[in-house]
């Protein structure tokens, strides 16, 4: 792993995959297909890029219940703790709706609303992700919205993995198609004669369906299009290397395009954590994808001392942030920019990725400098009340009739008139 | 104005103005001349689309104290009050970080952070908007942003309005450029020798402003992209017809585009708001352009009764919805989906326009279904905060380990199993 001393801007952006010609080209083909065919659409293209002829598209109760055959009781105990813990977290989140009231009769307020329906893509393909689906699930369950429609492409005889399904049943979630892609976003956008339309499509996949995403954003609401994944540890010399090694490593696995830093004012952890990569990267299943991932993407800043670490941290606005100093709570403070901050030795990222509470979709390539976690928010809105009385019109209209004509809007002030006139 | 009986299905969704081929593309190469030539680039480009000579792009304290002298005692009085009803309303938005402790040690938090800086267009051309000022900017103050800078293209002679310096300098506005359209918004997004780069760009502006903001969006945030305005009025027998015609003319004399429903049971209301309609069009400066906007987005929905007077309502899901029927406060918790709703008939929309204190920046285009009116939340994030204690991870860890192994990756395991390892 590299190591190099601070020295001007430092930065971990990578510039979006925003995909080929013809993979735009493909996905408004099949949005296209989708909203013009339907259903029909939806068995044709899962033939053809999942390999699967379903009988139908959604899961049925008896598979659901078959899946709980495949799962180990150990396995069963650590969602359920997991959907406890991230279900607690989020409830912390809820917003009261609110009004105030003037002497005059004025009311005022902002009414919180759970969106009406809410779709959550699972990715598919080899492995499954049933962190995925709980983080998804939880904020929009918490904020009270009453359909949550899952889609998720299935294996080649058009099953879920049993992982998927059971953690979709500890969560309630029971509406879910056995479909993927960007024909699968489409359905969600558009609906189609047995997949309805939802308000807003949540979670990851592949280019296709970020691209697809992006094109269905302004009909329905979607989440962020997440990049590579990120990890910047902030340690001084007191950290254990080891530690750090197997937490940058754990980012770097996910994807060649991940990105781990190590932020630090010590050499001697610089050169230690440096080593210690070396040696656990030998013997990890993805050893190709994380070696790439260091080898490009991954980088040790030695600062000059930890004001000026902190500074390359706010910098950097990295998506995961561990810090690993005496007294790291000390300096969550000074952190202006990171999605989740992971504070002291035993706070390891995935900690957070699956069981501590937080929501670990998370923003990426430097949004953090305005963007926040998934949370309970994204699946409400507000809507302003304003109820003003006759006393109220009758104490303001002047001013309210002369701001208006200050614009030049003579319809406005004139609305507000004709209430002065009392007519 | 044309009435019709609710039947089937209602919308009042236009399609998005995206843009011509020529239009975009006079986008890109403005945003890279800004990006290759900073400053330089702002002085000709404002030359070239404004006509001005800029001697400086910043607006000097002279100027600032110049402006006062051709507003009105009556006119400063009215901004103030505006501006103090606008902040009490938003500061009720704000929100705390907040902490949660278990007895195992664990600490989880969820930290809120305002932005650091904030660019907020303002329009200019012929008519000022002295109300776009405030509600941009005074959610920004609120919620703690630093760096608040405002660009506006100039007049001819490159000053602006004396109605936006007054305006910006009773919020204590300082950095304002004398710069407009989609240099503007570059300019803000990347940074020039003058203009310092921000966060998120905010404010309304033509369709070169929209296509800037949306080209920039990733390398900074921005609010929406709003549509054409529009209006519903839900009124029963006993409104006044006389007020809900001079209402949808106020949203009508926006633009040709602006959407105006009076959506109601009872036929004799909307004959008589019909005629109203006609006969106040009549007198209007802004006539041509009310009198299309009415022609070809106005409409009276009859429907059966109230009930499914509300459904249509709800499947609109409106920008603003005024109500005018008799207890018009107890139907505000049957409306799902609207960006701000006017209560009574002394709640003209003009009075939220300008004056209450709610936003008047709202969802458009039947986005009010999953989106908010701009309010504080917009310029703050959120960071998560996850401490796990040794106990934490002795107690949990071999849970989180295993999920980890369930989605098959190895080095999120290990680095849980290396804290377990205690080493």
């Amino acid at each position: 792993m590299k190591i190099v001393a601070v020295d001007g801007t430092v930065s971990i952006k990578r510039d979006l995959d925003t995909g080929t010609d013809t993979q735009r080209q493909a996905v408004e083909e099949i949005i296209a297909q989708v909203r013009e065919q339907g259903d029909q659409a939806l068995f044709s293209l899962t033939k053809k890029f999942d390999g699967a002829e379903l009988q139908q598209l959604r899961v049925t109760e008896q598979e659901m219940q078959n899946a709980y055959k495949e799962i180990s009781d150990d396995i069963i105990s650590a969602i359920r703790q997991a959907i406890d813990n991230i279900r607690d977290f989020h409830e912390r989140q809820t917003r009261q709706s609110w009004m105030t009231t003037k002497e005059d009769g004025t009311i005022l307020g902002q009414k919180i609303t759970a969106l009406d329906s809410v779709g959550v893509y699972v990715p598919g393909g080899k492995a499954a992700y049933p962190s995925s689906i709980m983080m998804n699930v939880i904020p929009a369950q918490v904020a009270g919205v009453q359909r949550i429609a899952m889609v998720s492409p299935g294996q080649a005889d058009g099953c879920l993995p049993a992982s998927v399904l059971v953690t979709a049943s500890e969560l309630g979630v029971e509406e879910i198609y056995k479909i993927g892609g960007a024909q699968a976003v489409a359905a969600l956008a558009y609906g189609t004669e047995s997949v309805p339309a939802v308000d807003k499509i949540t979670g990851p996949g592949n280019i296709y369906v970020a691209l697809a995403k992006r094109a269905v954003f302004g009909k329905v609401d979607i989440d962020m299009i997440a990049g590579p994944s990120e990890i910047v540890v902030l340690a001084d010399e007191q950290a254990n290397p080891r530690y750090i090694a197997a937490d940058l490593l754990s980012q770097a696995e996910h994807d060649e395009q991940a990105s781990a830093v190590l932020v630090t004012a010590s050499q001697t952890l610089a050169e230690a954590v440096a080593a210690e990569v070396e040696k656990q990267l030998k013997t990890l299943p993805k050893k190709a994808i994380a070696e790439a991932s260091i080898r490009d993407y991954g980088v040790i800043y030695v600062a000059k001392d930890l004001v000026e670490a902190i500074d390359v941290v706010n910098e950097l606005a990295p998506e995961h942030l561990e810090i690993l100093t005496e007294d790291p709570m000390k300096l969550v403070g000074k952190i202006r920019h990171a999605g989740a901050i992971f504070v002291g030795p035993y706070s390891s990222e995935p900690v957070g990725d699956y069981f501590a509470g937080p929501n670990h979709v998370l923003p990426t390539n430097g949004t953090a400098r305005f963007s926040s976690p998934l949370n309970v928010d994204d699946f409400t809105k507000k809507t302003s009340i304003i109820s003003y009385s006759k006393e109220a019109i009758e104490q303001n209209g002047r001013q309210i009739s002369a701001l208006a004509r200050l614009e030049g809007l003579e319809a406005h002030a004139r609305a507000i008139d004709i209430r002065l006139e009392g007519k």
